[in-house]
């Protein structure tokens, strides 16, 4: 057993009942058998099955086994921007994205806004194949809201939309019609230990694909068309990380099986609790001024006592967030997941009020 | 704990030690902890320090962590290779580290040889900048001999040689000073679920990387200069699967502290009893006719009656492999590990003699 409790935004907490599926992939042999076999298969299509439920995606969208949400950047930038895309950045995560494709030699464009700020600016440039945003922007919990991406999308109906929803799913509801691809890694809101990034992509991100490799290397065997072929017989071109994606399916299932409306109205419960400790607390303010940008699953604080406050709460077990990259002193970051029980944030804010 | 013992070539038999440790993990939080904070950086340091003594690296070679095999062939194109490569190809990985290069549209060459047969020149084009060649067949069992690696390398001063290791490591003594990169993941000789693979590269690789980028994108996080800026702090550049990085340190560990030469006798040891068994035998005959070329950790003999023997096998709950692609029904494939106990092999070589 864990000997802490982990509030940390990813790596995060474990799922309440990762271990209880570790232990019986163990029992079934799951890291051992043939990746080909019929039983791998069948792990592949119930994982696929519990996610596209849980996430309830739109038919026409499939899903895709990498290793971490960097991977999707890589692979996004690979097979589906010839050119050029446009970033939406107001974190350290979504600059990131504009960085990969920089590194990739695109020709990207950038709209930045300060850290945590709305963007003064939703217009995209006209050359732009691919429109990158960010659900939920882990550096200093900003929310992308559901409006803004269908205005995005009806600006620009021509151009892919890629939303990473790192740290947002399976908490934040999320319209995938209105995005052609999305990516999370599994050490956020599933509560999985790193190592497997899901990536989600619909017809015309193919299609895109299918147009570059006309002219250009999508890579090899991750090529969304070579994918595309190995996920319609639940198979991946490579041995995946089998152990992961049989946990992954079953920790969907738990959800599913507890109520995935519930777990959301939940979320929204503990981040408003978290919400209102942070704005009674003569120490910590809002990072995030918009309110309805405010990310309910990194609920994120501004303070000058950030040490103080952590090591406060990991003297009694308790792990919460530094700030991230320039703001690791001056914020507090604390992960609000599924795995994070009522009772474990009422404690959280019942001891903040402790601290003076 | 697991129902059978697998002999399969991988994904293969855990090793004997791997759930202690993966316990010990759990208890460590190490799936929960920042991959940036020191107890982390501390795994990644004594992980490559493990990997280093076992597998005798050189001083300049460094060690990355990737996620697969096939990811190593694709970002050792990416990084590695402007124009063009050459594959010694007689199985089907060795074939496909050349699909790869052309998925990259390389105008890369191969030397095939019918599989599991010798091959009948080593001439490599005189364009080609790297030199793909397959220590361990997995596919069909076939050895690549350090004089033949020395060999190549004193024809080709000049070019990169690229080895897989897959399936030979940690089992087959390897002399890395004659190649400039290697890779392997990690659930063959391991005895790990897969979803990890290690990346071996010394300074020529960097240099030729370096070179590449002035002209060409080598990728974004997994550019090699960009592996090589966080490895040296002993950090990835993503947050990277945690929990086997730590697990395949100590299981490293525990190979060295029992004894890595008596694991490498062991092996020969164990090979020598399977291949009796197969001279031995009037169903089995060996593939790889050439003694030398015979894997020690991949015995493959030729059979017309595969699924009587590995249903006789199953049914006292030992799983032998299958043949690999169009040999899924003429060979038989027995993997010896460093985890499979002597004790084991005298088993399965005694089950052997009953089959009639």
């Amino acid at each position: 057993m864990p000997n802490k409790i982990y509030f940390t935004p990813g790596p995060a907490q474990l799922f309440y009942t990762f271990e209880e599926h570790l232990k019986k992939a163990l029992f079934l042999d799951i890291p051992s058998i043939s990746h080909r076999s019929k039983t791998f298969i069948k792990v592949v299509e119930e994982t696929n099955e519990a996610l596209k439920e849980l996430l309830e995606l739109p038919n026409g969208y499939d899903i895709f086994f990498l290793n971490s949400a960097n991977e999707a950047w890589d692979r996004i930038i690979q097979n589906l921007v010839i050119n050029t895309s446009h970033h939406f950045a107001n974190g350290s995560f979504s600059k990131k994205f504009y960085d990969f494709a920089i590194d990739h030699n695109k020709k990207s464009a950038i709209t930045e806004s300060s850290a945590g700020n709305p963007f003064q600016s939703m217009k995209v440039s006209e050359e732009a194949e691919l429109i990158g945003i960010t659900k939920n922007e882990t550096s200093v919990g900003y929310t992308f809201t559901e409006d803004e991406i269908a205005q995005l999308r009806k600006e620009n109906p021509d151009k892919l939309i890629a939303l990473d929803i790192v740290s947002a799913s399976p908490s934040l509801p999320v319209d995938f019609s209105q995005v052609d691809t999305a990516y999370f890694s599994v050490q956020k809101g599933f509560g999985m230990p790193p190592g497997l990034g899901i990536w989600i992509t619909n017809e015309k991100c193919l299609e895109k694909a299918e147009e570059k490799a006309k002219t250009t290397s999508l890579g090899s065997y991750r090529a969304l068309p070579n994918l595309k072929k190995f996920g319609a017989k639940n198979q991946t071109p490579e041995t995946p990380n089998m152990l992961f994606i049989y946990i992954l399916g079953k920790i969907a299932q738990d959800i599913i099986k507890a109520g995935a409306t519930r777990m959301r109205n939940d979320t929204t419960y503990k981040a408003t609790l978290l919400n209102q400790a942070i704005e009674n607390h003569p120490l910590l303010d809002h990072f995030v001024s918009s309110q309805k940008h405010r990310s309910k699953t990194t609920v994120v604080a501004k303070t000058s006592e950030t040490e103080k406050i952590l090591k406060f709460f990991e003297s009694r077990g308790l792990v919460l967030g530094t700030g991230y990259g320039s703001f690791k002193e001056n914020h507090i970051r604390i992960a609000n997941f599924p795995t994070h029980s009522k009772e474990s944030v009422e404690m959280v804010c019942d001891l903040m009020k402790k601290i003076e």
